[in-house]
C-alpha cells in the first residue's frame, strides 16, 4: 500500500477500504506521509466526497489515533453535547450544570473559537483562576466529587483530527461535510461519552447555511454514532441571529450567570430546553421530553443549577467571589451605545456580522496563535422581532480599542436590518433527527 | 490576494485570473506559498480543469519563473523538437544531426528519463565524456560551431516548472491534460525556440493511451503556441511498441549509429521523415513536405548527418572513437535469448511492459535520485506484424545481474502477444495537428 494509489483512488472517485484509510492516518500521524500528499488527499475527498462507511472508519480511525477515555467509572451513562458552533453560542455553560444538578455526570472536553465563532474554553477562561488544562486523573476525579468538570481538549484527543483540521485551514478545505462530519464525532468518541447530542447549528452564523445541510450533516453523524455504537441525536437549532444578548468572552459569562439565576431569554430558554431533555432521555432519567424540560426549568428555579455552576468553577480552581459578585470583572475602557437611525421591527440581526465584528474587537481569533481580550465584545439590546424606535440604544460596543469600537459601531448597525411590518419570530429549535 | 481564496475559487470551479496565477507561481518558487497549499490546487486543478487562458497563463508564468533563453544570435529560425515521452525513444538523437546537417541550427535541451519512459540526456551520457551539463554560452558557443548542441535543461530553465512536476509526481496529479501541456510548452518557451514541433506519443507506452486525448493535448499545446506567438505542430505518433529496436541507453546509442548509417528500421524511418520535414518548414527552410523528407534521407545516404552527429559528439566532449568502434561500448555481462514458445504473427508488443522491464533491469529510474546502468537494456529482433517461428529468438535482454536477467525473460514474454492471422501494420504518423 502507498499513499500515492491511495490518493489516486479518490481521485479517481473510488472508494477507500478501512485498511487504506488506516493506512493514511497512522502514517500521516507518524509523518511517514508528507503533508502535502495529505493536503491532495483532502482536496480529492472534498471533491468527490466519502460514503458513509469512509466517513466512519475516517472517525474512527482519527479517535484510535490517541488516547480513548474511558468514562465507566461513573457507573452511569455519560452524555457528551457538541455545538458545530456559532455566535454567543454559550449553551454548554447554561446547560451543563443544570443537568448535573439533576443527578447526571457531566464529563465535557471543550474547544477554543476560531473564525467568527466562539469558543467554550476562552469563555470559561475569562473567569479568574478556572483552570481548562487539567489531567485526565483530576478531571476524572472532579466529576466524582462535585458531578461535573468542563476543560479544554488534552493534547492527547484524536490528535490525527488536530493535525489534519489545521492543514484544511490552510487549504480552504474546512466545508465538507464528510469531513466536518467525521471530524466532530471523532472527538466525541473519543472523549468517552457512550451517548451524544449534537447542536447542529444553521443560519448565517454557521457552517451550515440551509436546513437541508444541517439535515444532511445530521444524518451522516447519527449514521457514524450508529456504526461506533454511539446513541446519537441531533437538535438543528437557528443561527441566523447569535444567541441571547451577549458575545464575547466575559460578557457570554455575565449572561450565563443571569440566566442560571432565572433571568433568561427566550432562545437560549427554549434552546436549552429543548436540547436538556434529549441529554436527559439518553441518560435514561426521563423518557418524557415534556417533564424533562420542566425539570430543567424547576432546577434553575429552585437554585440548583446555579450552586453546580459555583462548584464546577470552585473545584477547576476558579475564583467564585467573581460569579457571586459579577462586578468585580474587569470592564472595557469603552462601551459604546449604538443607536437606531430608523424605526421599525428588527428583521435580521445577522449573525456571521456579529462575529466577525466581535472578533476585530479582539474577542476572537483571526489565525489560532492569536491571543484573545476577554473583557471587549457585544450585548444586544435588540433582536430579530424586536420594536426599534429612531434614537432607541440596539445593543452596546465593549472595546478596549476606541478606533476599533468606533468601526465596531458602523459595522454592528449594518448587522442589523430595519423593516416597518411586525416580524413573525422563527422557532430557535428547528427539527430533531 | 492569498492562497486560500485561489484554492477555494479553483475548488469551487471559478476561472483563476493572471494576476491570481502569477501570484502562485511567484510566491510558490519564493516559498512563500507551502507545499501542501500548492498540493490541494494542483488536485483542485486535476479535478476542475483549467479553460485555456487558464493553462496558457500557467505556462507564461512558469517560463517566466526562470531565465528564458536568447537564440535570436543565430540569424535563423530556430525549431525546438520535444517529445511527450515513449520507449526506446531515440528520434530526437537520430533527427536532430540530420537537421543540423541542413543548415539549421539546433540548439536543444533535454530531459532525463523518470517511470518507464526514458530521456534523451542519459542516452546521450552513455557516449564517454559526452557534457550534458553545460553553460549557456558555451551551449550558444557549440552552436555557433558546428550547427547543433543538445544539453540537459539548465537549473534556471522555468524552476517552477520543476517544482510543480516533483510535486505532482508525488501526489498522483502527473496525468492531467493542462498540467502536462503547459509543463512542457513552458520549457520549449524558456528555451528560447521560436517555432516548436512536438511528438504527440500515443498508446500504451505513452501517457495518452488513446488518440482522442493525444489530439484534445495537441490542440491545447498548438493554443499556447498561438497565445505566446510560437507556432507549434503536433505530429501523433504510435506508440503501442518501442520505437526502433533497441531500449536502453547505450544500446540506444547503438541502433542511433545505425540508423544514422543509413540502417534504419521502418518506423524510425518514417518518424523521422515526418517530424524532420516539418521542422525544415517550420524554419522557412521549405514549404514542400515531399521535398523535405527527400532531403532528409540523401543526408543519411551521402552521410553528411552521420558527420554532424560525428561533430555533437566531439564538441561536447565525446569520445568519438567509441561512435566509429561502436565494439567498444561496454557491454552488460549476461545477453539472454528470449525464445518464442508459440508460432504466427506478432500482433502486440506491449510497450509500457517493454518499458518497465527495462528499467527493472537497471535502465531507468523509479525515484529522481536513483542512478542508471547504461549498459544494460533490450534489443528487439521481433516486432508488431513480423512472423515467428516456435524457438525463434524474440529478443535479447541485456543484463548485469543474472537473477534480474531470468526475471526480464519472462517479463519479456508477456509483452508478446502472437496469433495465428498475419497482421496488418499501423502507420507510425497517425495525424498532424
Amino acid at each position: 500500500m502507498n499513499i500515492q494509489e491511495i490518493i489516486a483512488k479518490k481521485r479517481d472517485k473510488g472508494e477507500l477500504t478501512r485498511e487504506e484509510i488506516h493506512y493514511f492516518i497512522t502514517e500521516y500521524v507518524a509523518e511517514n506521509i508528507t503533508d502535502y500528499q495529505a493536503a491532495a488527499l483532502v482536496m480529492a475527498i472534498y471533491l468527490n466526497g466519502m460514503t458513509k462507511e469512509e466517513t466512519t472508519n475516517l472517525t474512527l480511525e482519527m479517535a484510535n489515533s490517541g488516547e480513548i477515555l474511558d468514562l465507566s467509572v461513573f457507573g452511569k451513562t455519560v452524555v457528551d453535547k457538541h455545538s458545530t458552533g456559532g455566535v454567543g453560542d454559550k449553551i454548554t455553560i447554561v446547560l451543563m450544570p443544570i443537568i448535573a444538578s439533576l443527578g447526571i455526570p457531566v464529563a465535557k472536553m471543550s474547544g477554543r473559537g476560531l473564525g467568527f465563532t466562539g469558543g467554550t474554553i476562552d469563555k470559561l477562561e475569562s473567569i479568574p483562576g478556572y483552570n481548562t488544562v487539567v489531567e485526565i486523573n483530576k478531571f476524572i476525579e472532579n466529576v466524582q466529587k462535585v458531578g461535573i468538570s468542563v476543560i479544554g481538549q488534552t493534547a492527547n484527543l484524536a490528535p490525527a483530527d488536530k493535525k489534519l483540521y489545521a492543514l484544511r485551514d490552510s487549504i480552504s478545505c474546512v466545508g465538507s461535510m464528510p469531513l466536518i462530519a467525521s471530524s466532530i464525532m471523532s472527538k466525541k468518541i473519543a472523549a468517552g461519552a457512550e451517548k451524544i447530542v449534537l447542536d447542529v447549528t444553521v443560519g448565517s452564523g454557521a457552517f451550515m447555511k440551509t436546513k437541508e445541510d444541517a439535515i444532511k450533516i445530521s444524518k451522516m453523524m447519527k449514521d457514524i454514532g450508529t456504526l461506533a455504537n454511539r446513541e446519537t441525536v441531533c437538535v438543528l437549532t437557528n443561527m441566523d441571529e447569535p444567541v441571547g444578548r451577549a458575545v464575547g468572552n466575559t460578557l457570554e459569562i455575565l449572561e450565563t450567570i443571569q440566566c442560571l439565576k432565572g433571568n433568561m431569554p427566550e432562545d437560549i430558554k427554549e434552546i436549552i430546553s429543548g436540547i436538556g431533555a434529549q441529554i436527559i432521555k439518553l441518560a435514561g432519567e426521563g423518557n418524557s421530553l415534556e417533564e424533562n424540560k420542566r425539570r430543567i426549568l424547576e432546577n434553575i428555579k429552585n437554585g440548583r443549577a446555579y450552586t453546580k455552576f459555583l462548584e464546577l468553577v470552585q473545584i477547576q480552581g476558579g475564583d467564585i467571589s467573581y460569579i457571586e459578585n459579577p462586578e468585580k470583572f474587569p470592564k472595557a475602557k469603552h462601551i459604546i451605545p449604538v443607536y437606531s437611525e430608523e424605526e421599525g421591527y428588527v428583521e435580521e440581526l445577522n449573525a456571521e456580522k456579529v462575529g466577525v465584528t466581535s472578533v476585530h474587537l479582539g474577542a476572537g481569533r483571526v489565525k489560532k496563535e492569536d491571543g484573545i481580550d476577554h473583557a471587549v465584545g457585544i450585548w444586544l439590546k435588540k433582536k430579530i422581532g424586536d420594536k426599534v424606535n429612531k434614537g432607541d440604544i440596539l445593543a452596546y460596543i465593549h472595546a478596549n480599542d476606541e478606533e476599533k469600537g468606533k468601526t465596531a459601531v458602523e459595522d454592528l448597525k449594518q448587522s442589523y436590518k430595519i423593516v416597518k411590518k411586525p416580524i413573525e419570530i422563527e422557532k430557535y429549535i428547528l427539527d430533531i433527527i
